[in-house]
């Protein structure tokens, strides 16, 4: 007997047809003897269609009022798969944050989960019923309802397998499970049976949009067995898993990439001490996150700085330091969003010398110019210009030995 | 200084440009000084969407899952009426049943009020808040949520009025008022400027659906003035009120028609005492209710016996009786749905002798047969065939007095 949390995606629960699919295989693991928590997102559009309402009636956003209406959207799919489990004689019932309760602070839009009460939960689990437990939502503490910002149903199942010391949390989506690189991409990319969550961590942030990122860490900070599957097709997904349950491990687990960043050069900055800091604090106090940087030798004590923002961020970035330009000195900014970034990632790495180089060597040969490199234990990210981001993903497949045999 | 609920139906929230309006509706009354509940619907066609799904997904009716799902269109609208109250630059927040709390029995998909706890809406009207409650919801005895029936937003608008002490609730609806006769078959029908509450009572259960009738005999018994209005037309509406708050009062204030009767005539049974019982005993233990009875003089020891069920339990009642056919002795069972029932209305009535004698007389001298006729202390209602429906209204209008002048 093992206990389990069954999370279904929107695509899952699209319409009543698949949710009865999604109720036929939670009774399988029903009829197969085991405690079973299911959680659910909204239908698919449905959540977008909500946030559209709260956006055109009101500019001005009082998340709180935002979070009431679209909250819904799991409250009505966590009652119908409760009443298509019934149907199929299975006991179920749903669970909406407040009931159970699911904690968080008071962050509307994005909360972040403080507790799970699960005693009553565990009672009715231990009794054989099934419970339904609508994602994405949470108890603020003035008992108001909050979310947990968008993809937040994948945390709010790591988080319940948690509290619950489940054995397993499986993610069903649309997709069989986690790849060596986007297969609408690399032809010959395989389906890996197991990632470690350093890894699946990068590859999530990295644009891999299987997981939200926040539900990884969670999973990975408690130790929670994730498998992302799918819920159109019968077969095993992807386990994500601590380090020491992979026994063969791989250099280079995976190759991914982000179209989801911009490059901006500051030119003919003084090279002087403070000078990042005077850039990167005006940043930084307008909510602009910074990820690659690079600094270039200096010439007659100036530098030219160039750094990576995410591309939505990059009209507000270039305006706050235009403000700054006389007191930051620089001759001129350059941005650019033409560009992506590529990541080879990997826990092997960190025992092996020359991933990077053979990563340098390989887009040098297909004659790439590589921009901005960053690197950390596990991953090295390489910026590059956007057209050459399919040749640039098929020939680290190859060079890493990725490539699915036949 | 006024305290004031107003309540706003599906087809003045049908979309963002109407929510918007209500809201300018609920502006103009705060910016009156007055505190102000409001009490929302879903958006017209969303609640019979959302039963679509329950019925689809199960033919089993869990109601509490049922309730689960149906209660979420009201929470969308109390969230957005809040936003653009917001945009408006009025302090506002929604409400949800749990929230309040609006306690209800368990009796889900048609729960009925216990109590409504407002000392924190109290609070907060008084602070110049908008409070935004969603109607039609309540939280059972064991923290679940609970729906009050089709229409219910009504019955939660005058429980929180009476419960606030509020000086008026006002029902936001489609049409403006109630008329002494339907206005689409009675040209010179006029809008009534005060109806009382048995009255009201009276013409809703007879068809007038312009409020549920459990929230006006709600109103009755908490004396909550309440006034019917449509949010479309700037104008004062009909005010339901105690009898004697009305001066003049006339002797028949309305002329009501329901079209969901169906007539049953029971032939040649034994005229034995409790043979009646043994006809209605089994339609009650199939929750059948039976309205108008007639028995016809006895001949040989048989009588007729004619009565009416609601048109759509009329197939049920016939196989009900028929299988008892051979205990009650009755030679044949005619059904008939090709009727009418017309209600001649008013308080006035007590007082006035001659009432009843002045329909019959009408509609004798329009050549319309009556089938049964039932009256009570303040109603006189014929059974006649569907096709005098209009007639019968118009020649009834004239001859009370009621035609509009010009």
């Amino acid at each position: 007997m093992a206990r389990v949390v069954q999370k279904f995606g929107g695509t899952s629960l699209a319409d009543v047809e698949r949710i009865k699919a999604v109720a036929r295989r939670v009774a399988r693991e029903v009829e197969g003897g085991h405690q079973v928590a299911v959680v659910v997102s909204a239908m698919a559009g449905v959540t977008d269609c909500l946030v559209g309402w709260t956006r055109e009636t009101s500019r001005l956003h009082d998340a709180g009022e935002y979070d009431v209406v679209v909250s819904t959207g799991e409250q009505v799919t966590a009652g119908l798969v409760a009443l298509a489990l019934q149907n199929l004689g299975i006991d179920a019932r749903s669970w909406l944050a407040w009931q159970i309760p699911i904690r968080t602070d008071d962050v509307h839009g994005k909360a972040r989960i403080h507790s799970i009460e699960v005693a009553e939960l565990e009672g009715r689990l231990a009794l054989g019923q099934v419970a339904v437990v609508a994602g994405f939502q949470g108890l603020g503490l003035h008992g108001r309802i909050t979310t947990l910002g968008r993809g937040g149903s994948d945390t709010s199942a790591v988080a319940l397998a948690a509290a619950l010391k489940a054995d397993r949390c499986d993610i069903f989506t649309d997709v069989d499970g986690v790849y060596t690189s986007d297969p609408r991409i690399v032809a010959k990319a395989r389906k890996l049976d197991k990632i470690t969550y350093e890894e699946m961590l990068e590859m999530a942030s990295q644009g891999a949009k299987v997981l939200q990122t926040r539900s990884v860490a969670m999973a990975m900070n408690h130790r929670v067995r994730v498998q992302v599957l799918s819920s159109f097709v019968d077969a095993p997904g992807t386990l994500v898993v601590d380090e020491d349950e992979i026994v063969e491990q791989q250099i280079v687990s995976g190759i991914a990439y982000s179209r989801d960043e911009a490059k901006i050069t500051v030119q003919k900055v003084p090279d002087r001490p403070g000078v990042a800091a005077a850039i990167f604090g005006p940043l930084a106090a307008h909510a602009i996150n910074v990820d690659m940087i690079v600094q270039n030798v200096s010439e007659d004590g100036r530098a030219d700085l160039t750094f990576t923002v995410a591309r939505t961020d990059l009209e507000r970035a270039v305006s706050v330091l235009q403000e700054k330009r006389a007191a930051l000195g620089f001759t001129a900014l350059k941005p650019d969003s033409n560009v992506v970034k590529i990541s080879v990632i990997g826990v092997g790495m960190r025992s092996h010398a020359g991933v990077a180089q053979q990563m340098f060597q390989t887009l040098f040969e297909k004659g790439i110019n590589i921009q901005v490199i960053s690197t950390s234990e596990i991953k090295v990210s390489v910026l590059i210009a956007a057209e050459y981001t399919e040749l640039a993903l098929r020939a680290l497949h190859t060079a890493y030995g990725l490539d699915a045999l036949g």
